[in-house]
């Protein structure tokens, strides 16, 4: 089966499917986009994505291209197109097609793209072992809680994580704090079993997995703090982990090469890896 | 006479010239690109714009699609079929069409695209009597000496200056200082003929046209002090303006509502705009 790509208002093949040179997406980075985990036919928080997609258009004022339950119809025939029952649905929307200029175009359509695909996920080794993260100055723009395309500087921070046999950089900000992941958000278990993470400021996403995470930890009645935590108190944690759509929850072992707490995965972590999937009515959540 | 564009090797209809939605300039910023003014059939500083380019590609490491002469050529030959004898001359390149993933791929060929076409450039008015600017905090990322495509942040803060009827928005860095505006370099005149311009470090793009106006004002024996200024030096200078490949100098007459200077094009920056189209031989810079 060959993959079918929605653009602008219709299914094309993937192959050719294609925008024009002049979109503000290709020009300018002028535009949103949402992941969405797809497990067994099931979307994990559909609802969830679409609010901060809603969200992400308001902020930037580009104008939704569709109403939320054509958009909902739109990622089904999406999958179902391309036969998936287990993988990602990518959407991107834009604010479409204009003669160069940085100012807002007046009367322009926002361009529209949604794909879906298999994909592989974390490995099994990755999910028992648990993986390696290093650390990196935060030199992105100030507004990470917009799910922009303009993501240059995550680009070339998980490149240097890869080059550096890391799974994930994590992101220090100012005062020397774990701001988040390039693709994920950052957790840590203390000493006292406390959950802690960044909190959900214009410093970092706030990822649907971290709020699905949340959820979790309140049902099986894991403390939770949202606040900023240093490399230090990282280093210093019983357990580490970390979130996003596609790696779902992580252990992280090591951080520049040090390990955290025993240099495996932590116990709250795995509970928190179960009651995640459980909020979901999964057992796991195996792409394969 | 139809617009025509330069798309990976071919020269295609502009209406129809269009990119893969994979495309990593579309779906990660992830590409540079630079526009060059063209005067009367002439280039201005094709040189300076194609060096700055290729360290753009270095600093990102994205493969040049094309030697130095052949690019020159491409330029060249897509201003001859869209019949421009004044006007700009667009090109960016990004790091090619790939399964979408954070990290580089390995073996995708870069995409390059050209664009040409006639500009308006400032009006006579905004020449003569100057233009108004206001002043918002830098929210960019640390690396704006890269010209890359991430330009969100850039479109947001045109977007509020013309908003606020301003032309430009001035970008106010760590400790007060003016950064550069959101597509254009920032200059002032102190009380003592001093010419003052941010220092071409990360904070800013090295503008070509600001390389231009420094070599002129060399020429014609201003003085010059590459060194950050704050907004109140600035509210308190002789004069000020700003400097783009398509703006060329033009007066900064009020900064966020105030006047600088007597609220007149400084004498100082109605020589430097000589000066810099004398360095290229020509005694304007009008596009029309």
């Amino acid at each position: 089966m060959s993959r079918v790509a929605y653009v602008n208002g219709r299914y094309v093949p993937h192959a050719k499917a294609a925008v024009h040179i002049d979109d503000r997406g290709y020009q300018f980075a002028d535009g949103v986009y949402e992941v969405i985990a797809l497990i067994k036919g099931k979307f994990l928080d559909e609802v969830g994505h679409l609010d901060r997609l809603e969200r992400s258009l308001r902020e930037l004022r580009i104008a939704a291209p569709m109403g939320r339950r054509a958009l909902s119809h739109v990622l089904r025939e999406t999958v179902r197109r391309n036969g998936i029952a287990s993988g990602i649905v990518y959407v991107q929307i834009t604010r479409g097609v204009a003669r160069r200029d940085h100012p807002f175009p007046a009367d322009t359509a926002p361009s529209i793209v949604v794909t879906a695909r298999r994909i592989k996920g974390p490995s099994p080794k990755a999910v028992e072992e648990g993986i390696g993260v290093i650390t990196q100055k935060d030199i992105r723009w100030e507004r990470r809680d917009i799910k922009s395309i303009s993501l240059l500087p995550n680009v070339l921070a998980k490149q240097e994580a890869r080059e550096n046999n890391a799974y994930e950089a994590w992101l220090i900000g100012e005062g020397g704090v774990v701001n988040e992941g390039s693709s994920t958000n950052a957790w840590i278990v203390t000493k006292d079993n406390i959950l802690v993470t960044h909190p959900a400021d214009h410093s970092v996403l706030n990822g649907i997995t971290r709020l699905g995470v949340l959820a979790a930890a309140k049902k099986i009645g894991v403390r939770i703090e949202e606040r900023s935590f240093s490399v230090e108190e990282a280093h210093a944690a019983k357990e580490a982990f970390l979130t996003s759509t596609t790696s779902h929850l992580l252990s992280v072992v090591t951080i520049d090469g040090k390990p955290v707490g025993n240099g495996h995965p932590g116990e709250v972590t795995i509970k928190l890896r179960q009651a995640y999937f459980a909020h979901f009515g999964l057992k796991d959540g195996s792409f394969l």
